[in-house]
C-alpha cells in the first residue's frame, strides 16, 4: 500500500497493514507537530484524507468543519489500501529558527566583568622533546612525558588515553621532535587529580612547524524543544560560529515525560540519544564546513541541558527521574571523552557536562545562575526561565534555594488548541483596543497571511487584554452577557459559540479560517501561570521573605525576546513589584555553558552553584497547594499582592 | 576462474586474473607456511599442481625433484584459468597445539612461595546504598560514592567510566540499594591517582541477592607464534582453564620484522590486531563457554608479549621499532579499559600491560624475570627465552642488564629447509651411533610415518652429533671425504650430493622422500647459535664477570620442555657451566602476566623490574661482533670456555 503525498517533497511513500499514517510520515523523515507523542491525545498532526480508504479510530479536538473538510488525525488514521492526502503548513515542523546572537559580541565582555580571564581547562604548551639515539632508546611516550617535565609542567598525573597514543608516533617525527602539546588539566574531579599540582588528560598533538592546528570549543544548549551551539576558539574565547535547531527528540512527543516514557520502551532510549546526537552532530558539522576546520580540533565540550536532556544524550536512563522520589541517575557529570560521546569532536576530547541539581532543576538552570552572577552579590534576587517547563531559583552571594514549577509546555504550544512555537507566523503580541478591536504582532508574517498560531507571549498578553476588557472574569470564564448585550458589536463577532463551546476569534481568514482561543485554552494557560507564580512564591515565603524583598528578577529562556512584563504581571504570573527590576537574559543555559568552557574557573563556579543550592520539591510542600490555588485567579485572590494591577482595574471599572 | 584443491575440506575456490595461489588460498582461510609473508624467498608454501595453465614466476629452495614432481611455490603461481592443486599437509598451518598445563597447578604456590598474596587490582566491596526518599533525592551516583565513603574506602579519586553507569540505575533498584561493587584500584599509574590513599576507577555493580556474579581475569601471552590465555578467577586466584592457538597474524610472516613491515602498508596494522584479537577473543569465547560464564565478568587482563606484539595488539604503529634506533612508541602502557582493546571482556574492565624495556625486549622478558625471581636473590643467574628471537638478562636483585640477540626465528624452523615449530611430526631429537644409524625422536607421530621436518630441539641435537661424529667440522662444514671413504657404509646414503650441494638426510620415506639438513641449513643454525652465546657473553663481560660467575641459567620459552643440555653446549650455544645450575621454566611470559593479574603487589615489581633493566644494543657494541664471530665455530675458537666438550672431542678423537 502506498501513500500519497499531494503537494510535498516525497511523492509517494509506503505504508503498511495497520499502520498509522502518522507512523508511516515518521518512517519516511516527515515530522508532524505531535505534542503527545501520536497518542491520539493532542490533535495536533492534523492531514487532510483526500482519496482511499482507511480505519479512523479517534477524532480528538477536531471541529466538526475541520471534519467535514476531510480533516483527520495521522496518530489515528490507517490505510486500508492506497490513500492520498495534503499535510497543512500548520502541522509540520519548522526547521531552522533563528536565534538571536547579539548577545554573541558580548561574551567575552561578560567573562571579563565575571573578573575571569579565557583559561579553558584544554591548554596548550609548546615541548622540544630529545630526539631518540642508539644508548638513549627510551619510548615516545617516556619522551614526552620528560618533555612535559622539562617545560615545569605541574602535573602530577597525566592520563594518555589509548586513542591519544596511536597516531603520536608519526607526528613526533614528522615535526622533527618539536610539538604543540594540547592537555586537559583540571584540579579537582571524578577523572584524576594529582598528589602536587593537577591532573589531566592527553587530548592531541601537532607539530611546531605548519599551519597553526587550532583549539576550538563547543557550548551546547540541549533544551528539549531546541538545540544550540556555539563554536569557540579557545585561544581567545571568541565565538566564532553558532547554530540551532529543533531537538529532532519531538518526534517522540514536546516534553520531558513523554521522551521519559518513550526512552523506557524497547530501543527508545538509543532513539532518544540519536536523534540529538545527530541533531548536534549536524550543528557541528554545518559550522565547521562553513568555517573550515577540522572537528578534530574540537577538543573541548560543554553540554548545558535539563535533567532528562542531560541523561538522554549520554544514554543513561531516565526512567527513575519520573518516579517518585524523583531522582536522577547522576548530578555530578565525570569529564568523559570525545569518543564516550559520539559527537562530532577529537575522540580524547574532553566533555563537560553541567551538574543536574535534582530531576527537574538541571544543567541548564545552573548555567543560567551562573550567567546571570546572582550567585556573586548581596543582592536578594529571582531567577526564572520559563521554558518548556518552568524552573525558580531564588538567593544571593550566601544562600540559593530552587523549585521546578510543572508549569507544562502550554506557552510552547502544547494543550492550546491553536497553540505553537515562537517561530514565524505565530501570534507574539496582542492588543484589544476598548472597541474590541484587536491588533496583533505576528512573527515574520508582515499581516500578510492569517496567522498559523499563537506562541507563549500572545497567549499571555491575549488573556491579560480579554481580562482587562472584561471580556473574561476574574476566573478566566467568558463573560457572555457582554457580548449578547452587544450583539451587532465587534465583540459579538469575536466571542462566539464554537464546536467546543465559546471561543475567542483572534485572528480570521476569508474561507472562515481562524486562529481563537477557547475556555479550555484559558484554563490551561491560567494553570500554567499559577505554578509559575506560586513556585515564585513558595521560594520566596520558605526563606522568610517577601515577594517585596526581591531585589532583581532575571527572566531567562524563549520568553527574554518577547514576554511583555505589564502584561505577565496583569496576568498574574509575575510578581507586581517595580517594572525596572525585570532583566532579560535571553537563553542563559548556551551563556553559562559557554562561560564554562572558556573559564576553567567559571566551571569550577558552576559546581559550586550546583553544591550549595537548596531542592525545594514542591508536589509535597505543604503550603505549594494553597497558592497554587490562589493564583489561578487573575491576577490573584489575594489583591494585595497585584496593587498596580488593581488600581487599573478600578480606574477603568470606576 | 577458479582453484580446485584435491583432499581439502574446501573443493573449490574463485581465483582472480593476476591473483597468486597463496592469495586466493587465503582469501578463502586456507593458510599456508609463508616464513617470508608470501615474497617467494622462503621456499614454504608448496603445493602441487596437478591440472591447469599457470604463470610460474620463481622456484626458489625446490630442488629439481620436486619440481619434477610438480610442486612450485604458491605465491609464485599466477593462474590463467581453471587449475586443480594439492596441498601437501607440511605446507599447511598446523592449529590447536597443545599446551603443558603441568604447571599450572604450581601457580598458587609460586604466588604463595614469592610471599604475595591473591589481591588483584580488582576488588570488590559489599555495599549498602541510602535509598532515596523526598527530601533526599541525589542521584544514583551520589548515593554510591557516599555508600563508598561510608564503608571506609579510602579511594581519594574514583573515576566513573561512561559505561559503567548507562545501567547502573537498573542494578541498584533490582538490588534494592544493596550491591557488590567491584572497582579497579592502584596506587601508581597513568590512570588516577589519590591524594589520600589510592584512586581507582569503576568496573562493574551486581546486586548482593541472587547468584554470585564471579570476578575473573585473563591473563594472555601473545608470542610471534602462539597466543596462550590463562583464565583466572580472580577471587582465589585458581586457574580455571587454559587455551592456546596460533598467532595467526603468522599468516603475514614468521617473525616480527616482516609484522612491522606489513604495519607500515595500507591497512596492515589493523589486519594485524584484527588477527591477534580474534584469536584472544576466540580462546576466551570458547573457555568462557565451556565453564558457562559470561564474558562480562572478566573483569581484568594482563597482556604479556614482546615490544612488537604488544603494540600490534594495541594498533600503535610498530614502524619506529626496527629502525635506527629502534625506539618503541610505548613502553609502560597506561591502564586501558576492555573498551579501548575490543577483547571479550567487560567493557569497563581493567587491561594492564607488561611493560616493554626496549624495541626488542619487551613484556615477555619483563614477566620472565618476574616469574624466575632472580630478581630476588643475591646468586647473579642468566635469564634466556629462546623464542622467536632470543633474548638474554643477566643480574640479581642489586642489578639487571638485558640484550636481544637477534638469533632469528632459525629454531621454529624459519630458513631452513625442512624446518618446523615444535608440533605434531617434527624431529625433535637426534642421536647418531657411531656406526652413522640415525636415531630421532618425532612428536606425537610414534615413528609411524615419515617426520614432517625437523624442529629446534631437533636442529641442535642434528648439528651437534653430526659434530660428535665428525660428519661437519669445526667451521660446519661437510667432511665429505668421510663419506666418500665409507662409500658403501650407512653415511654415504645420508651425506649425499643435494639439489642445493651436499646435504645430510636424517629421515627418508620409501618414495624418496627426505627430512635433511643442508650445508645453508647448518650455517643458518650456526649463526642463531653464535647469536645467543655472543649476546649472553657481551653482557657478562660488560658487568666484568665471566660465564664462572653465573650461578643459575633459567631457560624459558617453547624449548624449555624439549633442549637437551648437553648438546646444546656442545654447539657451543649454552655456556659450558655445571649442568646442574640449568633450570627449564617453560613459557614465562603467561607465567608472568598471570603473576601480574593475581597479584598488584607482583605487577608492581614487575614494573620495577623493568625500570631497573639496564638495556645493552648488541647491533652497536664494540666487542659484540668479535664474540660473535668466535662463536660461529664448534663450540667456540676459544675453547678454553669449553672445557667439557673439548675433553669429550679428545677422548673421541683421541
Amino acid at each position: 500500500m502506498n501513500l500519497r503525498i499531494r503537494g510535498g517533497q516525497k511523492n509517494e511513500i509506503p505504508v503498511g497493514e495497520g499502520q498509522s499514517i502518522l507512523s508511516a510520515l515518521k518512517a519516511a523523515d516527515i515530522y508532524l507537530t505531535a505534542s503527545c507523542g501520536g497518542k491520539g491525545a493532542c490533535g495536533k498532526c492534523r492531514v487532510k484524507l483526500l482519496d482511499g480508504p482507511a480505519d479512523i479510530t479517534g477524532f480528538t479536538k477536531l471541529t466538526r468543519e475541520e471534519r467535514n473538510s476531510g480533516i483527520v488525525l495521522a496518530c489515528r488514521t490507517f490505510p486500508k489500501g492506497d490513500v492520498s492526502i495534503e499535510i497543512p503548513e500548520t502541522s509540520r515542523i519548522a526547521v531552522g529558527e533563528k536565534i538571536a546572537l547579539s548577545r554573541a559580541e558580548n561574551l567575552l565582555g561578560l567573562v571579563s566583568a565575571m573578573g575571569r580571564q579565557i583559561d579553558p581547562a584544554v591548554k596548550t604548551v609548546r615541548l622540544q622533546l630529545v630526539p631518540p639515539a642508539i644508548g638513549d632508546n627510551s619510548s615516545d611516550l617516556e619522551r614526552l612525558k620528560g618533555a612535559l617535565q622539562a617545560a615545569g609542567q605541574k602535573i602530577a598525573v597525566l592520563y594518555f588515553p589509548h586513542d591519544f597514543l596511536t597516531g603520536m608516533g608519526k607526528v613526533l617525527r614528522e615535526a622533527g621532535w618539536n610539538v604543540e602539546f594540547h592537555y586537559l588539566i583540571i584540579e579537582k574531579d571524578g577523572l584524576t587529580i594529582g598528589k602536587d599540582g593537577a591532573a589531566g588528560s592527553a587530548v592531541a598533538i601537532y607539530p611546531q612547524s605548519g599551519p597553526k592546528a587550532g583549539r576550538y570549543g563547543v557550548a551546547v544548549d540541549i533544551g528539549t524543544t531546541t538545540v544550540v551551539v556555539y563554536l569557540v576558539d579557545l585561544a581567545d574565547g571568541k565565538l566564532i560560529d553558532a547554530g540551532s535547531t529543533y531537538n529532532s527528540q519531538i518526534r517522540y512527543g514536546d516534553d520531558v515525560i513523554t521522551r521519559i516514557v518513550h526512552a523506557t520502551e524497547r530501543g527508545g532510549l538509543k532513539d532518544l540519544r540519536q536523534c540529538v546526537l545527530e541533531d548536534i552532530n549536524g550543528l557541528i558539522d554545518a559550522i565547521s564546513q562553513r568555517r573550515k576546520l577540522d572537528t578534530k580540533t574540537v577538543e573541548m565540550a560543554v553540554i548545558s541541558g535539563n535533567t532528562t536532556m542531560s541523561h538522554l544524550f549520554w544514554g543513561l536512563d531516565p526512567a527513575s527521574i519520573r518516579e517518585e522520589p524523583y531522582v536522577p541517575g547522576v548530578s555530578y557529570f565525570p569529564f568523559w571523552r570525545g569518543a564516550d560521546s559520539g559527537l562530532s569532536m577529537n575522540a580524547c576530547g574532553a566533555l563537560y557536562t553541567m551538574p543536574c541539581m535534582a530531576s527537574y532543576v538541571g544543567g541548564d538552570i545552573v548555567s543560567g545562575v551562573l550567567a546571570s552572577g546572582m550567585t556573586r552579590k548581596k543582592e536578594i534576587a529571582l531567577f526564572m526561565d520559563i521554558g518548556t517547563n518552568g524552573e525558580v531559583a531564588v538567593g544571593n552571594d550566601e544562600w540559593l534555594i530552587t523549585a521546578a514549577c510543572s508549569a507544562g509546555p502550554c506557552f510552547e504550544g502544547s494543550g492550546i488548541r491553536h497553540g505553537m512555537r515562537a517561530t514565524e507566523g505565530a501570534i507574539e503580541s496582542v492588543r484589544i483596543t476598548p472597541d474590541m478591536e484587536i491588533e496583533t504582532g505576528v512573527i515574520g508574517n508582515n499581516g500578510a497571511a492569517l496567522p498559523r498560531g499563537i506562541c507563549g507571549s500572545g497567549m499571555i498578553d491575549a488573556v491579560s487584554e480579554m481580562f482587562l476588557r472584561g471580556i473574561i472574569d476574574r476566573k478566566g470564564g467568558f463573560n457572555l452577557y457582554l457580548a449578547e448585550r452587544d450583539a451587532h458589536g465587534a465583540l459579538a463577532k469575536k466571542l462566539r459559540a464554537g464546536e467546543d463551546g465559546a471561543e475567542f476569534v483572534l485572528a480570521s481568514g476569508p474561507a472562515g479560517q481562524i486562529i481563537a482561543l477557547t475556555q479550555a485554552d484559558i484554563e490551561n494557560i491560567l494553570r500554567a501561570k499559577a505554578a509559575i507564580y506560586a513556585g515564585i512564591s513558595a521560594l520566596v515565603k520558605e526563606v522568610g521573605l517577601s515577594m517585596a524583598d526581591i531585589e532583581k528578577v532575571y527572566i531567562a529562556g524563549g520568553f527574554g525576546n518577547y514576554l511583555n512584563v505589564e502584561r505577565a504581571i496583569m496576568l498574574g504570573m509575575l510578581p507586581d513589584i517595580p517594572r525596572e527590576k525585570f532583566v532579560f537574559l535571553g537563553n542563559t543555559s548556551i551563556t553559562g555553558a559557554y562561560l564554562g568552557l572558556v573559564s576553567e574557573g567559571l566551571r569550577r563556579e558552576a559546581e559550586e552553584i550546583a553544591s550549595r543550592m537548596t531542592y525545594m520539591e514542591l508536589s509535597v510542600s505543604p503550603g505549594f497547594m494553597n497558592e497554587y490555588m490562589s493564583a489561578l485567579f487573575l491576577p490573584h485572590t489575594d489583591s494585595t499582592q497585584f496593587p498596580t494591577v488593581e488600581k487599573l482595574l478600578k480606574g477603568i471599572e470606576g
